[in-house]
């Protein structure tokens, strides 16, 4: 079938490449002319303007949004001003799903349908497949069926899934109306945190087992090691990452990402360790708080990240500033990486 | 080749099953001779006390021991009295590491290699292999390869694992002398607990994803939810745990037992939520505060834990008891689950 | 001065009585008309209906609302209505920050004033005074200084404060404009957490300090207790509250608070163990999380909270199902209290 | 009565000092013969070495030590060796309480008892008196009582504790035997730490009130601020810090100097952030730990502690590998501070 497709970054046109290559026809957009130009060699359907772009779709119109967060809330109100009664808007970004539910009501009031997809899957969705969780009325969700079911990774070499299994199985799922895909999508990326910061401190625990070894300041402000006997291991990373990988418990997509990571260089120096966060993580937390859902484990995921970007400074300075008001503490400096 | 196995539980004798398949020999003694005598109906040597176990193993001996960890130790040394120098004690349970430290240490002034195995791989390992973290001494440990090549998964299906790439691919590692086997699968298990609990969380939160549509007590002991509207979710955990399975990137074995888990009982009526844990987790945190490496996660994980076996009861009543006093705050009822 | 007082329940009465002690003149309503008759006995002017209320204020009116965080916008709104320019209106309760930022724009523009006041003091307040955090334009919180000055505990018995230091050593302060009171007191609140959590933890730990002693089981799903020769003592927590209260570096109110509780009854036997949380330390998590500002101690009292209120349930009854899953381990049986 | 005091660094010598000023007699001793000199100055009996100290001892012998803990055990010993029966040691270091059960069961044997004092109150306790936890043998303890009672801060202005409260209304508590007057410091240390922190991330909570107001860069790796108009306050944390040690529920002596700290410097430009732990909050969570009490608030305080000192820096390498690996997210270069 035919589909839209606004935004050919690095996750738009993978997708763009993976629904033609299943015989779907495209028709694509990108405020950068060079992105539209490259997809139309490849046998996309180009359009040089937004008004093109929404003219060139056939009714009901399905235009899918692949955009940064900030900016699609009004992208999205600019393709309905084009659009018509039955039509569509996917938003497959990382938006907030509070935006959804609220666009997704004005727009109903025009008769279009918003459907947001929440899409797992990064650099390798385009060989493997993307995970999409899907929010929006039965009947928009119903009518793109068939992109969805290309774009997910569909059934696993050798599964079978049980004829009334749903679409779960494919890799693509109905979550719910408007707002639900990007609520799964959101919770999704707060457990990715978590799950991410235990390998990298149990990573960091592996890397410390060495311990004592390592020459030690005798200094009133620093904590001595009482049995050093006990922590002369020299583990090598990158094997332990790639060994959990066969038939441990703690198997994971992730780890062997990870495994690979470290094999590459178990010293990770091309990294500096400022951590990145992109509002998934905040705004599942703050999900948690509203319902009043305990989530230490993904509180501390991301609290790590906020700290890894400087951000607990002041708070480490008040902790020194104290610590010399009552104890006349003097604080060492800071040592370099 | 011949391998002795001390201990016939539920790891034992499977262990002994998946090395009897693939041809080697096994001689096998436990205080249940029910569980010897379904061994040997198998084709395993069985033994009807310690002495005749040890007597029965070719020289030099290996006796593999899956015992419990909090008698590993003792019967370690009562098989060691049995032993000649060169013979091979193999601890496959979770014993504490130190213990493998101090006991490797007595045991070399005898002569006897201690080779210390943490063994991943649950119920599953009979059929997918057991991931094998091996410490101990470099012959002892050459010497038992074929056992634990046979032990572990071998290389997956399709994998062509690098001739140079050691034994990692095929999921048994010599990580280091003795000790280092249990110290990786002491930290293994502390990042298994921090991925439960991330995926736990994260489930939790899309259960209250409907928080909007509860009858919500008004009172001033009750924090108010404050957009409802954005609540209003009823999220089908099963298909949601399933659909991530195939192609996010929070996908692992931990997310499919999950899914196996929501399918059967997506409320989960047979659990009550008292969470055991069994040591590793605990060490694990030990070291980290040994080594002064932070592991907000694993703790978290962890004191998750310890909450629902019932130990924050009393600071819980502290807190409450702190309100009365300073604001004449009168605690709520204890709802039931 | 005079000051009109909306709300006559624990707090609002006791600041009530605490001005009219300072011969300050105070306009009094509430929908209970006890609670009006109450304090008109002990010389307020009281008032049947809001008209009243604000029929009876003089010119420039102030309106001192302490209402329940849920109905203060509605009723403040309402009040409004009934004002004119260069009138007051001040928010004493426990409200949300962001509502008092939109409701000063909106009574802004009818030239009404908003004045939030953070105010923490508890039952103590009328004896001790209250600490009072204030937000709102400078005008309006100039004038109300001498119902300020009265409400605050004014200069602790010997501190002699230098002559430009401001208000804060009366415990009272202009922290901004309108919404910075509720700010405030909201981090306030969210720090009140982590404190009192603080001490209880330390209280759980000394009262384990003699798990030695008792008698544990033993089983693979019980974690055993390595050295029980350093858990031998049976600590008096009365007491050791009590001790800490005179010369060491913890000493604080809440010790203070607690040492009394213990002392009272040191099993807390009147008390269940279900924390309430009743908005700030939500909203104040929400501010870290929106701001990047890592807060893994403010996060952990509260979630510690939530499942004090029986909300980490299902995601322990996962944690047992993944258990049981990879590893045949069967639950044990929650333990009452 | 008379004591000796070995050790005379800010802690010990303060110490004699308060205890001369009171009437008793100190003979004291360091490794530092100007220490010595400076003490003899102000009428203490000064000692050229261990053996000359303990001569100058009356029997039965008082020996406080009050030394570095990682020499404590082994100074201990060799006073041990020059006393006898009916002698007693005292250690008022942060000693580990492990190493108090042990020595006192040693010490013992040879009829010298040990008695452990955990010492709070820093280099205010020449004025304002030491708080004292305190483990030993009843009979020791009892004749060192006027020692104690001279050296806590005894009953404050105005206090009068009922005539069966024991010591500690006056400050010194006789907590149980050998090691559990460390075992309840060692826990009031843990509690420092939670409590420290929980000013301090409130702080920095306050300070990032004007997050609405700063420039924000706009990129995909930077998660953007939703609403800016509730974070337009600039909040002086002097002041707020002032005006909450004035009748609010946080009231402290740690607030009381963290106004001090702020008012000198709201910037705190002479500290960098690396906050040191000495061995008590890591022993306090190895109890919870090993007693399986929940302690995240505490744990939260301490892992701090370790980022500050930059031990997050690997793991934090890894999560930006992983992100890089599943999404090519480039990191962001670390800011300066």
């Amino acid at each position: 079938m035919q589909i839209g497709m606004m935004g050919l970054g690095r996750m738009g046109a993978n997708m763009v490449r993976r629904l033609m290559r299943d015989g779907h026809q495209c028709v694509v957009y990108d405020i950068n002319a060079a992105s539209v130009a490259a997809l139309v060699k490849d046998g996309a359907i180009g359009a040089a303007s937004m008004e093109e772009f929404v003219g060139k779709l056939a009714k009901p119109r399905g235009a899918w949004l692949m955009l940064p967060a900030a900016i699609t809330g009004k992208i999205a109100d600019q393709v309905a001003a084009l659009m018509e009664p039955g039509d569509i808007i996917i938003d497959g970004g990382n938006s907030y799903y509070h935006d959804a539910v609220d666009q997704a009501a004005e727009l109903a009031a025009k008769g279009i349908s918003y459907v947001d997809v929440g899409t797992s899957g990064g650099v390798w969705g385009l060989e493997r497949g993307y995970c999409l969780m899907i929010g929006g009325p039965d009947e928009a969700v119903r009518h793109l069926d068939p992109i969805f079911a290309t774009l997910a990774p569909g059934a696993d070499a050798g599964a079978n899934p049980a004829k009334d299994a749903g679409t779960a199985p494919f890799g693509y799922l109905h979550c719910g109306p408007s707002g639900a895909g990007h609520f799964v999508k959101m919770v999704h990326n707060g457990i990715e945190y978590g799950v991410m910061a235990a390998y990298a401190e149990g990573m960091n625990i592996l890397k410390s087992a060495n311990a004592g070894k390592r020459q030690r300041t005798a200094d009133a402000e620093t904590s001595p090691l009482e049995n050093p006997q006990y922590y002369q291991f020299d583990i090598d990373l990158a094997q332990v990452a790639e060994v959990w990988r066969h038939g441990s418990v703690i198997g994971s997509w992730l780890l062997d990402l990870t495994a690979g990571a470290l094999k590459a260089d178990s010293a990770l120096t091309q990294f500096g360790g400022r951590v990145s966060d992109s509002g998934e993580g905040r705004w599942t937390l703050k999900a948690a708080i509203d319902t009043g859902v305990p989530a230490p484990v993904l509180s501390s995921a991301l609290f790590d990240r906020f700290s890894s970007q400087g951000e607990s400074e002041f708070s480490d300075k008040l902790l020194s500033a104290m610590r010399y008001a009552f104890g006349g503490h003097v604080e060492k400096p800071k040592t370099g990486s």
